[in-house]
């Protein structure tokens, strides 16, 4: 399930997204670009005889790849990247001002001389040095141009929510049950697991425990607290249950 | 649990290692670097006075990320790589000599401008530049210079046969068992569970799932199969225990 960023590199583009019923056109400008959900009812027309637009492809797992741990550790990321990640079918696009940026345009350039001797079967470092590429492309986007971002195109109520949940059940991991979570948000509880599922595919449990364990794997890492400790901190009163749960994660005991 | 990976930007610089019972040294030249693994014997001598060294020093867990998906698809990676992500205080050091390699050198030379400004709590977009440098760098390296790498140092017999035993599982995944497994290598099943548990800290179980599972998402993301194909194409006789396994790894049906 590939996604797509189109990179103005010369020149400019139109991108029409289908809003409600109507559609809406954005102009793209020389050096921005619009990361494109997949699925999305979209259209881009490249401008003057003379412009370049490039389109990178990614797949939905290269992006998890890339995103998963930051995604976990740092608030200031978009919501927009949560429902890149988790939700099914999202119909909004993330349109990125960076203007003339050279160091974003040489990582673009590096990115396509690269691209044009990687296909299936090119040597083993082609693949790896692409996926380090996007990671740039992404990472200095968010440092230097984080504040430049503009939602383009519809989500329904239902989407909506997905992710301001996902960043309730995130910030409060260590508490959070169904039923805290349904109170909260005013939903039944099975609603809210049918939601939940349906939406991003996984059960809360399964969320839940994988927003533990990430938080757990990095406690071991980084710090010098015993597994009690750990367990502990991450909401767990039953210390074999915490076993158990990281034995299935990593398939090794902490 | 770090690991180094030094990096020879001016200069050069002398590398010890103990072999044995006696200490060996290696010249490094400039433009040289040496991958070392976490807790390994060893010592690094900067040469001259003008002599510039970068010692980048990895989490595993990052090494591990960057790494994982191309260990499944591809061959052509030594078994170097297997034995630093699974093996426990390997005492082998890898050498890569790159000579002068501008591309490299440039690499390098980003990642420690970027270094320098990215400190915990620093943007959001900085730590993933510097994965996305890291993945640049063993691309790279990959790409152009596997034919020059070099290892230091001595394994223990029973670190040396991990590698094999790990490709062996890895291509024969839709088939083995842990009694075949120990019946190709002459052991005993008792001691090759406890083998591999010590060796990998996983069990065997665990590894099998592990590849199964990636060998099945990567199918499904590349190939229009449907899930009964898939199962068998992975080695699962049974659907409902593949459904299971995947639900366990992934957190959803497939």
């Amino acid at each position: 399930m590939p996604m797509n960023h189109e990179e103005i590199l010369r020149g400019g583009c139109r991108f029409f997204v289908q809003e409600k019923t109507q559609d809406r056109e954005t102009v793209l400008n020389e050096g921005d670009f619009v990361i494109i959900p997949p699925e999305m009812n979209q259209a881009v027309f490249t401008g003057g005889e003379d412009a370049v637009t490039v389109n990178i492809i990614l797949k939905r797992s290269t992006f998890g790849d890339s995103f998963y741990s930051l995604l976990l550790e740092n608030d200031s990321i978009s919501d927009f990247f949560w429902q890149m990640l988790y939700s099914k079918g999202s119909n909004r696009a993330l349109v990125v001002r960076c203007g003339k940026d050279e160091r974003l345009r040489s990582i673009v350039l590096d990115m396509c001389g690269e691209g044009l001797f990687c296909r299936k079967g090119a040597p083993a470092g082609g693949n790896l040095m692409m996926k380090g590429y996007v990671m740039l492309l992404f990472g200095w986007t968010l440092k230097a141009h984080q504040q430049k971002m503009e939602d383009v195109g519809s989500i329904s109520a239902s989407e909506a929510v997905l992710p301001v949940m996902i960043r309730y059940i995130r910030e409060n991991y260590t508490t959070v049950t169904l039923t805290s979570v349904a109170k909260h948000f005013g939903k039944s509880e099975g609603y809210l697991s049918r939601y939940i599922r349906r939406e991003t595919g996984k059960t809360f449990r399964f969320l839940l425990k994988e927003f533990r364990m990430k938080q757990a794997a990095n406690m071991i890492e980084n710090s010098t607290c015993n597994m009690e400790e750990v367990a502990a901190a991450i909401g767990y009163s039953d210390i074999s249950c915490f076993y158990r749960n990281f034995k299935e994660s990593f398939g090794c005991t902490p």
